[in-house]
């Protein structure tokens, strides 16, 4: 009877020690959270704004400046505080399209799917003609074409390799997957999925196609097809051109539908004859500025107030469809987040801070300018006073998919904070803590000068294989109870970040870069 | 030992007695087949010329007339007989896409993704302006809209329930799915798969799109945008009109992916303005006769020559892809079945035809008429001479997937003979035989008059989520491997039956028809 009732005071002693050093959690605040994000939701009619009434986002354009105008207008009316339009420096020109239209005429009449590719000029409008298939494996090969192009319409050869997946397009996690990332250890950050190999494979690709591109140009052709990776009628769109106000000239090009520009390209190789008509109008913006949306709910703490709590999530997209998981999903998760958070009426003691970022598609701009501006610099790593104020930043650009966790970004001093402040979430479906990085969006602007800067685990669900940069990213892609599930974590994420104690302990300072690298 | 070598000699005695009953196979030709067939295949190149080089393939359009004249053409040059396009009667109007535009102009801009119903007319040039939603769920509900829709765009209210799928598009029978085809009974062929309920449902739901349209057409509006179903790009088409001589005229109209088309459906239930713009341009033929194509290998046994063995395929397909699995595929292995046979030499004691169908998807006109010009009507059951002279009829319509057996069709008596020709065809996964009917196309036609017309089990691969029937049923579509094997096995199939002592033993004759049904 001694040994067990002594086994039993071990027992209670040791669970109340492990209580007493966790991270608080306020589940009060919690339940509060959770009941107006699951039961008074508006987050999808927030994506359906950001999404069908605004349209495609791409940098610069009028759909961004529309998403600018409406969010910061929605976040006043949720009474958040100094919700403006902050210019972050010079993006480039922006650019719309105005009409899009392409057919093949002959060997018979069939609608082609297709869209522009970004920053192309219009054609000159109406071009109907025959279409030349230009193959070329080196520069050298281009030389028989040389003459032969002028004012022709061209589809530049590429491998279509549509093969019929056995697979779903559509996953989750499970949960030895996430085991696996709980139980990972660090990656070095400077690693590269690519080997030396594939990289020099890739810079060679891009050398030759930009060799084509001058070559098409200077040969005077009128259009340029290319081949949109994707299927079914789902593709993947890009930049044609660069948006630098001195970018040089470049044709109009048009992306298509991977089935539609191989039947061309097949009829093509087999010497039948194709007859191509097409009307691209595109326009380009005058403003050059770049923009970031931002709002708060401040402070309240006389000491802490001063500090500050960010989220963020970038607003821009790109053009072919309207940008629903990449990323009207994170913006509206974001703000709705906000919105609760204003709902249940917090007091935070740090400020907190919602930012929508601007051309994070072409590089972060918005992201990694809004830090230099405000935070540091990372090249030089000269620090600006607001460097030392916040405790963190958050940021959702995953998609829909709920979330199942965090990356700790290598931060492995948080894992039992991270962990206490999941622990209520557990029962929906979020509990995992990795020590892993999660690249490619806008929290690295933060991590790159030594902020804590954090992306979530999400499910994937269709993210790679139909949503992310598609024609096809629209609002029925769109996961409700996801959204609503993400938009409360994230909210009780920020409120307790908001009312710690203490900052949230950071990684070490990155060394500055050695100039002119970047 | 004594023992044993009793039990060794009544086991060998059972084997060969089984053998000695067993229907025979001619495993060398079946040897020869599979070696031309599979190492000097052909049929992705027939495909690529009925689907990229030819085109949609519509009852009564140019893409279905160049289709008949291609396939006599190669038929011709592969040495068959009397290759010959045979008309069956008259079909109706033929019809053809010349143009086909349309895009969303306001809010913002954006190309929808779309195609005119078959048989719907053209335009009157480009049509622009504001699109108003139509919501009728009652012929009652239309009264609203009365006065208000000249010459405007209308888009028909429907659910348009896209939702995520975490489960493959494509995909094969599994050996347990297999198995059970296998043991199945028969299922009486009146038996509908349709409640009376979901019959009545349906029928009220025609009856009100019935309603709906001719409304639209007296209110005298300018287009009409109605759904597709599917997504990503992806949609489903039909026929938005009747093909007869003297149809009721309707309005244009298209259907659009579901994806674009759901965009403007939300923005209007929201209240938010849109403004369209299209074109379309559509072409009625005047010829109105419907045609089939055939040709023959004779038949070279003195006794049995008069007699035919037949094999099939629709070749018309609706217009928004190429019909590539819808029915190209069955076009080119039963092409390419005869070209095999052709190729390998065969003398065949009965005479073998291929028939390649029109104006299967409105109704299996071609088949029908075919069998009511050479064998007999179904209304009365007066055979013609030649009821008497065909032993089978196979039939291949069912996609892309290679065979994994046959339906017997509720004849039973034919299980061994069946099993015993796919026998050799074991390793290449077809070995399945269920006494099951399959339904829907042009083996019906034969059936119907108690003439032995047969299907095979096919894999399904992509076939009801993406292909049959869509704007994405296209070349990519198809697997040359399951191709060539279903060529293979039917070349197989229609040689034994060419080569056998007697015909294919026959279910007993259907009763005529009652005057005045069909």
């Amino acid at each position: 009877m001694r040994k067990i009732h002594i086994i039993l005071i071990a027992f209670w002693l040791s669970s109340y020690l492990a209580y007493a050093q966790q991270e608080p959690v306020d589940l009060q605040m919690v339940e509060k959270i959770k009941e107006e994000g699951l039961q008074r939701s508006q987050v999808m009619k927030t994506a359906f704004y950001l999404t069908d009434v605004i349209g495609p986002r791409l940098s610069g354009s009028d759909g961004l400046k529309r998403a600018n105008e409406w969010t910061r207008q929605q976040l006043t009316e949720w009474k958040l505080e100094k919700a403006a339009i902050e210019p972050w420096g010079q993006f480039g020109k922006g650019w719309d399209i105005e009409k899009s239209y392409v057919a093949m005429t002959v060997p018979y009449y069939q609608p082609l799917i297709a869209s522009p590719k970004a920053w192309t000029p219009s054609t000159n409008g109406i071009v109907k003609g025959k279409i030349i298939l230009v193959k070329a494996e080196k520069e050298e090969d281009l030389a028989q074409y040389k003459g032969k192009l002028k004012d022709k319409m061209v589809l530049v050869q590429t491998a279509a390799n549509i093969k019929t997946t056995f697979e779903a397009d559509a996953k989750r996690y499970t949960d030895e997957e996430l085991a696996k990332m709980v139980a990972a250890t660090p990656i070095a950050s400077s690693s590269s999925s690519m080997s030396p190999e594939r990289i020099a494979e890739y810079r060679a690709r891009r050398a030759l196609r930009e060799k084509i591109s001058q070559f098409l140009q200077e040969e005077g052709a009128a259009v340029v097809i290319s081949n949109g990776r994707g299927m079914h009628g789902t593709y993947f769109t890009s930049n044609g051109a660069s948006y630098a106000p001195d970018a040089k000239p470049v044709l109009p090009e048009m992306e298509m539908a991977a089935e539609h520009y191989a039947r061309v390209q097949r009829l093509l190789e087999a010497q039948i004859e194709v007859e191509i008509e097409t009307e691209i109008k595109t326009r380009f913006n005058t403003d050059l500025t770049g923009y970031n949306v931002v709002a708060e709910i401040p402070g309240t703490d006389k000491k802490l107030k001063n500090e500050l709590v960010m989220v963020g999530a970038h607003l821009d997209s790109w053009h072919a469809a309207t940008g629903a998981t990449d990323n009207a999903a994170g913006s509206a998760v974001m703000m709705e987040a906000m919105r609760i958070l204003k709902a249940v009426g917090v007091k935070p003691r740090r400020t907190i801070r919602i930012a929508l970022w601007g051309s994070e598609e072409q590089g972060l701009h918005g992201s990694r300018n809004y830090v230099k501006n405000h935070f540091a610099d990372p090249e030089t790593m000269s620090l600006l006073p607001d460097h030392a104020k916040l405790s963190a930043y958050y940021n959702v650009d995953n998609g829909t998919g709920k979330i199942r966790g965090v990356y700790l970004q290598g931060n492995e001093a948080l894992r039992p904070v991270f962990e206490a402040w999941l622990a209520p979430f557990k029962d929906m479906g979020a509990s995992s803590v990795t020590i892993r990085n999660t690249g490619g969006t806008d929290h690295l602007a933060f991590d790159a000068v030594g902020l804590p800067g954090f992306q979530f685990i999400q499910d994937e669900i269709d993210y790679s294989t139909r949503t992310h940069h598609t024609n096809m990213d629209t609002y029925e892609r769109l996961q409700e109870e996801d959204l609503k599930q993400a938009a409360v974590i994230v909210a009780s994420f920020v409120y307790h970040t908001a009312m710690r104690d203490q900052k949230l302990t950071r990684k070490e300072l990155p060394v500055a870069k050695a100039a002119g690298t970047n």
